[in-house]
């Protein structure tokens, strides 16, 4: 039951795409990542993603549409939705999502962690 | 799929201890709410409660201690555990829990809110 800071989370790593969770809670976690260039096409089968960004912005693709989403301001990606998270410069997301979210979801390769460290 | 900018939702609203929910997944919700004052203590039995502080500070106090939780920071309370939030001044907190938390937990008095907006 301690507090976690969230700035001083995303001050002990500074590299793309690796996931730390910073907390956990009914069956969810909480994690931070930092962004920066395009990520791959996916879609999670039976996790939905909250996408909360801390400091920057970036781009949500969708296969018919593009949410630019800035500083405090989150966005839900429905299961089963296929997106494509693109940040022209550094971005710093905080995401919800089932402890079961793979980031890379129904695509396996060299980008896939299978285990995150918590921090 | 449209974004959520929590400064324009917390500009929606400006009583307190009316939680407003902005986001909904996985069995979970998000929920803004602005504080001032005492709450009451109460626990939740099967829930787990991520508060996230937006603007100002508060503090969740414990039977044994108590945690000053400052904008940028979070605090998760398990299920279980008997708690009491205090505000001096006014704080906008965004929490994440599953959609049954009812905000007085195991107690129900003039502050118990069954039916929550959306906006």
């Amino acid at each position: 039951m301690d507090k976690v800071n969230i700035n001083e989370k995303l001050s002990l790593f500074s590299d793309y795409g690796n996931q730390r969770v910073v907390g956990e809670l009914n069956g969810q976690q909480v994690k931070l990542v930092k962004q920066k260039g395009e990520f791959i096409w996916h879609k999670h089968e039976n996790e939905d993603e909250l996408f909360f960004v801390i400091k920057g912005s970036f781009r949500m693709e969708f296969r018919d549409r593009t949410v630019v989403v800035n500083q405090n301001e989150f966005l839900i990606v429905p299961r089963g939705v296929e997106h494509k998270p693109v940040a022209e410069e550094e971005v710093s997301i905080m995401l919800f999502e089932p402890a079961s979210t793979l980031n890379t979801g129904n695509v396996e390769n060299e980008l896939t962690r299978h285990v995150l460290d918590k921090i």
